[in-house]
């Protein structure tokens, strides 16, 4: 199949430059010695949550219960739920997942500890706890200092779960410019000060899960990091190449679209908006734009309704017609992905792989 | 199955509101002698397609092929394509439905026209068309005047295609404040001296399609206007709230979400973020709010990821628990649909029915 069969809109990917950005991520863990439990929110598809554990990963993380019954689709050996899991439905659910896979939780109250144990011990499983630390997000996450340590010490105390260690997530840092390192650092300090308080009260941290995408690169540079978790670096969006974390080349997915009207001089209007690209604006900016056309930087996808993209092209590269398709790298490429039935993987212009989004909408 | 049995987060709709929705709008279409053609890009559901149906309405409005598809399961003998289909793929598949129900076209330019009318040609069936006019959006549509006129005629000229008339979206029109009603005014103004271009020009007007939720009570203040397509009356959302198009009483959807997380003081986390409710943020106000908590209406969802929501509680009406439910009517129903594969309708506490959003990402 040639990529001008597929229909419009459709999310595609350069097979090549996702096996470079997998490949680069694995390199980089393996000379700093960190695990990679990459977030598999952005793809949501065993298809490729299973390239990343060939390429090096040691697991995988989800957020949803729902999103770890589809990953189990990869194997995984070992599946992180960074996120509290709440209520009997879930953690049922939750306990089938983990007699197939090693499963670990994230949570941040005694309360969500509780009702882990018990349904772990309903079930006759072992379930691995990480004690969720805010190091200046203002999310999830107990404050460092005596409430994490309370936290950490409960779960230790409870029946069926193992207390492995702490996880946060530094999604403060939105840019690798001046202050967004001055605030990775501090995070560093943050992480120092805790590991010493769980010295000194004699708990062992087996884990520091952390990591996001645009710090993906300084992880070593937190010491007593041993895991990082990064997820949008598989495909990579125009948030990420604004925060410094990657360069255009390295966004491996993109919307096809098609110009569908050229009413209205300077302006053309393709077949997506909200609902294909997502709503989700520039981070960090108050510029409004929803992606960036490859086949003219200077066309500005400056407004959107739910099937109407409007691209300014009074400063376009080119000329174009009803009927021309562009490929738009999108904002925030998670929830895109989230919008899509499936994707199609290119080797230059055959289409070689299509895979369905398995995870799509899986919200509970 | 009580509601209390609903997995979080999840959909429910009110089905007493709804069918209060739907009743007001058949007796006010009814009471001015106006064709309804709800536009099901809000519910994306044969089963509530259905309803609009028996309610009075006469036909279905949809933006895409795939939409069209699925709204045949709802058995209208009338579809409106509210968007120019280019391709042959797309045009293929829009001869399939054809073959089942009349459908008609709305579309902006003889390029479109031309691919239409050969798709039909091949096909062997008759398509209607609504020439698209812009009214003040700037979005699809050609100018009023010389262009809408040449647009029509070559309409009329191209075989197994029939001009119908013109259609419109006064999607400029936000609010129904002072500002609204004159820019409102001002589009039956517009109206008026295209329908006398087109009868100096001896050419028939049979359908004058238009209408928005928002302005929808305003319809019959449009001299001409023969229909209506308004989508969101049937559920609502804050966005209709605020534009003054209904009351919150009406909004009969809401998402229902858990808190997850109470680790900082004066704030929850829910089970919910731009995955669940969609990033669309107020239409028309530069405050950054994302839905209604309706058990605490002075709570601020102010701020989300894609699993966390993040409610502001210091000026909540009620003090709130890890565990605790609450339903969040969000900003814009419409995207908000599209995010979840099926919706609990509600009598009361019990869910009377639970129906798949058969539309969700029906993209193409």
């Amino acid at each position: 199949m040639h990529v001008s069969e597929i229909d419009t809109p459709a999310l595609v990917v350069d097979l090549d430059i996702l096996e470079r950005n997998l490949g680069r991520v694995a390199d980089y863990t393996k000379e700093h010695d960190l695990r990679l439990r990459p977030h598999t929110k952005t793809h949501k598809s065993p298809r490729i949550g299973k390239r990343q554990l060939e390429s090096g990963a040691v697991g995988l993380t989800v957020a949803k219960v729902s999103e770890a019954e589809v990953m189990l689709g990869a194997e995984p050996a070992d599946l992180l739920v960074a996120y509290p899991i709440i209520g009997r439905t879930k953690l049922e659910r939750l306990m089938e997942v983990a007699r197939r896979a090693r499963v670990t939780v994230a949570l941040d109250s005694t309360f969500a500890a509780r009702q882990l144990s018990d349904a772990a011990r309903a079930a006759q499983v072992e379930v691995g706890v990480l004690a969720e630390v805010d190091v200046g997000l203002g999310r999830v996450g107990v404050c460092p200092g005596a409430q994490l340590l309370q936290l950490a010490q409960a779960i230790e105390k409870l029946p069926h779960l193992t207390f492995e260690g702490i996880t946060f997530y530094p999604g403060q840092v939105k840019d690798l410019d001046e202050a967004g390192l001055r605030a990775l650092a501090q995070v560093g300090e943050i992480l120092h000060s805790i590991l010493a308080e769980f010295r000194a009260a004699g708990m062992e941290v087996k884990i520091v899960s952390g990591g996001s995408t645009p710090t993906l690169y300084h992880s070593h540079e937190l010491a007593g990091l041993t895991e990082i978790r990064p997820g949008t670096y598989v495909y990579n969006d125009v948030n990420t190449v604004r925060s410094g974390g990657c360069a255009m080349e390295d966004c491996a997915a993109s919307v096809l679209a098609t110009v569908v009207s050229t009413a209205h001089a300077g302006q053309m209007i393709v077949d997506g908006g909200s609902k294909t690209f997502s709503s989700d604006r520039l981070v960090n900016s108050s510029e409004v734009t929803f992606g960036h056309v490859v086949e003219a930087p200077g066309a500005r996808f400056h407004k959107m309704n739910e099937e109407h993209g409007y691209i300014d092209i009074t400063r376009a590269e080119r000329e174009f017609s009803i009927g021309d398709r562009v490929h738009i790298v999108p904002n925030h490429i998670c929830v895109a992905v989230n919008l899509h039935e499936q994707m199609y993987g290119l080797r230059g212009e055959t289409v070689e792989e299509i895979w369905k989004v398995e995870g799509r909408g899986k919200l509970q």
